[in-house]
């Protein structure tokens, strides 16, 4: 087993999550396994979910996305992961499916990527166990906003990632967030928004501003005392594309 | 004033909210008012915002859809009128936003009326002042669901419409709800959920199967011992539209 790029610091052996998956798909641990990945590690940004499609990929599976939504315990990366684009997942009795959403071509993204590290398990446990029935609707009605949003940049307001069910809540691990959000706002992004379960944080843009976005979120960041960096990022329309050997 | 059709047996005086709306608008209530409606009242149909935003309009307002949304304390409804098709709507610290979302043309709806009214105040007080953080997840994920079947028949499952903020627990004041539902299923509608705080039923359908959903709805209706009516609806793309005098 070898690793290169990000994550290439975690243990090469068989418990790294592509030889745990490759192995299970495949039925047999003998295995030559290389990972090449560009994706910071326990930032938020996916990388287990698309390591995971991309190891049962690799390995042989029919459903890439459903064994990588089984791997990650939720779907919404593995259908990110698998299919590119904006999509929505969810997990039904008979398996998770996902589906595509339209996504406006003049958006990019500027995400802020901390150097620290913000495990999951520390995410998840920052949230309440109930919340207010008005703060579940409240989500709803912006959920809708936002994916009007990504489906027509004209249609997008700062207020379509407004939230009430784990950005606040997830702030106490990362006080640093909200100004940051803000900036982003402030610097020219249609909108912000944590990236999954942080500390990633994700300016949406249009094409003509994410540069200026990018720039300014370097230095509000700086001055937040946060060191990481900041990337402008196209959406991935091709998802999971397996080259053949 | 003068009122045709459904809710004609309302009291036609100054309290009636065609005339409130108007008169608040026209800044006097020296007016002649007809209203002619075909939506039934108090059924969750949305009767009260289409009727707000109709004499907003008849009345010279400016702004329709804003009027309808404060009168009707919530904008989705207002945004449906006004606007037609799909919508999504939220109100922003500067008022009400709606916007327009995919509908797959092949798609119509048969909706199950029943005679028996259900105050919108009663519904609402049936709902918990909180919820899982799980179950707002749970409906997130299933309105991605929804908004992607209703953008594409073809992605449409009845587990697009599943709920955990109130359908059940409005339950209690239409036990039959459940069955009604499940049956439209059974019948041929694609998914099937309440149509706002009901107690209509809303069976989302493909045009090739609707007559047969709403014939199969009658029965379901007989069998559970509910009066009311079936009918097969067309999605109104049109919004709201002001004929010159």
């Amino acid at each position: 087993m070898n690793t290169e790029g990000e994550g290439s610091d975690l243990p090469q052996d068989k418990t790294h999550l592509a030889a745990r998956i490759a192995t299970a798909v495949a039925g047999t641990d003998l295995l030559a396994i290389t990972v090449r990945s560009d994706i910071p590690v326990g930032r938020g940004l996916g990388s287990s979910a698309a390591l995971a499609a991309a190891a049962a990929a690799a390995a042989g599976a029919a459903d890439p996305f459903g064994v990588a939504a089984a791997a990650d315990g939720h779907p919404e990366n593995a259908a990110a992961s698998a299919l590119g684009g904006l999509v929505v997942a969810a997990v039904l009795d008979d398996g998770p499916m996902a589906a595509r959403l339209a996504l406006d071509p003049g958006l990019v993204f500027v995400v802020i990527i901390p150097d620290r590290m913000l495990p999951t398990a520390e995410a998840r446990a920052a949230l309440p166990a109930s919340v207010a029935h008005g703060d579940a609707a409240f989500n709803l009605g912006r959920m809708g906003l936002l994916i009007a949003g990504l489906s027509d940049v004209r249609l997008l307001v700062p207020e379509a990632t407004a939230d009430r069910l784990h950005q606040q809540q997830r702030s106490v691990l990362f006080p640093e967030a909200p100004g940051l959000l803000e900036g982003l706002v402030a610097a020219g992004a249609l909108a912000s928004c944590w990236s999954g379960a942080g500390p990633s944080l994700l300016g949406i843009c249009d094409r003509s501003s994410a540069a200026q976005v990018r720039d300014a979120a370097e230095g509000l960041m700086h001055a937040a005392g946060v060191s990481g960096r900041s990337l402008v990022l196209e959406a991935d329309l091709g998802g999971l594309e397996v080259d053949p050997l």
